[in-house]
């Protein structure tokens, strides 16, 4: 339950999704709504309360009994139904449904993730006129000086009680680490890497390469390449979202820290460039691979090179 | 890499090992020594370096593969062979050891343990005179005031973004939730519910019914039972050991909240008295369910219950 309380106080999150559901009742008055992993059905209610005509909320752990129980103790019996197993499995009792609502984001936005669900949902029951919420999830990446904790995660295996354990810094360098960055080790820009629209995207679009040039705004060094995701609702009256960048006040989700063989020294205006690869593993596709390309040819640094990753 | 890390960054955990073993040589010159669980192989490390005359390093993960290679690294091919396999499954080249080491505790001990697989390994392999590494461990308990977090983490439930989700509450409160508990907040005494001694106990000894009588050392309110472990290296030339206790520098097991479902108001000289009943769940053999009976009869406060909790 620990877990789910540190989601539900994560109140960028939670907020947010409140937010957008009760300041957009017209998207919700009188409409058919599926939630997709609907964990206690917090999202439901939401929308119960904005005027939905239905909310069918599919959960498929044991969390689905206790929804049922809170639907009924906040006298929603009527409105919501809770509905006890995989979306890939489950029968609605309706053909179409208007709005598909899912909080489905894991870390590095795709890490165990729910979108090949919430995809499958949209495919079989979303009505052509109908809405994904949220309906654009974006990939952003920075540059950051992280000497001290570099030091401290990675440079640690060099000398362990005495003893050289490097071998398992190769190992910890391919382990993205899920942590919060302090928007005071920004060093360069932060770049857009790729957008994914929800309502258009099949699930082959979570597999991508894409380049990207960040700029050095001070002279500095860079231990570390940053990722991070930004969500937004685009049907709302005006638009709303969050970021769970470094610069925004921070979430469940943190950042995801890339580690870099080399200490990169930058000069103010000097460009990183390169090119990051996302892929789901092959043997465990729920593991995700990441290769980094990454070069600069400054003024004092000269540098290419290929890193991989793995978010298991 | 990263909870590989945590563990041993604990120092109370690994130090108290390295002084063990560096501190008590004659425990090891020219010993045939079994780790067991022996993850990157530290402790084989420190065996080999206080002049043991052979360490088996039975590992089962990944890691013994690392572990192999720190063993090279290091130099000390000839003294360290690591074994990846389950200790339960491996054949040893040798018909008995002099000493057995492990650092097999879980959170509240014996939450995901490798306490049978030590037992395991002693039965099979360990001389008659042969010691076990650490030979004691054990359970206890103390009574906290916890007001504020308690309302932070059961009372939450009730009023969720508006939303009565007070159904979870008996759910969390069954839930032991693994914390660090400031000093202050200690009510009682802390009392001693069960020693373990490894070297002849037997794995059905993990499972019992103890009884406890905690005597408020001031005027206050009981939120929560804090159960706590220490272990103990009674083979030294003077007894060696740590506690996890609430008292003591906080380790990675941190210690263990159980939250009582009232409040109980005692006054200084009382006694909250009762039993713990500890047991692997018969369904989950890996979950612990502990099963907590406490009364008081107390000037401010008369109260009788049993509460059931469930780690997993």
């Amino acid at each position: 339950m620990y877990w789910l309380q540190e989601m539900l106080k994560d109140v960028v999150r939670t907020r947010s999704y409140q937010n957008v559901i009760t300041q957009n009742n017209f998207l919700f008055k009188d409409k058919i709504v599926l939630d997709v992993g609907a964990g206690t059905g917090i999202l439901s209610l939401f929308c119960a309360k904005a005027g939905a005509k239905h909310v069918y909320a599919i959960e498929c752990s044991q969390m689905a009994d206790m929804a049922k129980e809170i639907v009924k103790t906040n006298g929603f019996s009527e409105v919501i139904t809770v509905i006890k197993g995989k979306v890939e499995e489950i029968e609605l009792p309706v053909p179409k449904v208007d709005v598909i609502i899912s909080e489905w984001m894991g870390y590095f936005l795709l890490f165990e993730n729910m979108l090949d669900t919430v995809l499958f949902a949209r495919d079989k029951w979303l009505a052509d006129d109908g809405v994904v919420l949220p309906d654009k999830a974006s990939l952003h990446l920075t540059a950051i000086e992280d000497a001290e904790y570099k030091e401290d995660k990675i440079e640690f295996w060099n000398n362990v009680y005495g003893f050289d354990m490097s071998c398992i810094k190769k190992q910890a360098m391919m382990e993205p680490l899920v942590d919060t960055v302090d928007q005071n080790q920004i060093v360069t820009n932060c770049q857009l890497l790729k957008t994914m629209d929800i309502s258009k995207m099949s699930s082959g679009d979570a597999s991508f390469t894409v380049p990207f040039k960040l700029v050095a705004e001070r002279n500095d060094f860079i231990h570390a390449l940053v990722a991070y995701f930004n969500v937004s609702f685009t049907k709302c009256h005006k638009l709303m979202g969050f970021s769970t960048g470094p610069r925004s006040k921070s979430t469940h989700w943190k950042q995801t820290v890339l580690y870099l063989e080399d200490v990169v020294t930058i000069c103010e205006g000097e460009t990183l460039s390169g090119s990051m690869t996302v892929a789901n593993n092959k043997k465990n596709p729920r593991d995700i691979d990441i290769t980094l390309k990454y070069a600069i040819n400054g003024n004092r640094c000269k540098v290419s090179r290929t890193q991989h990753y793995k978010m298991r």
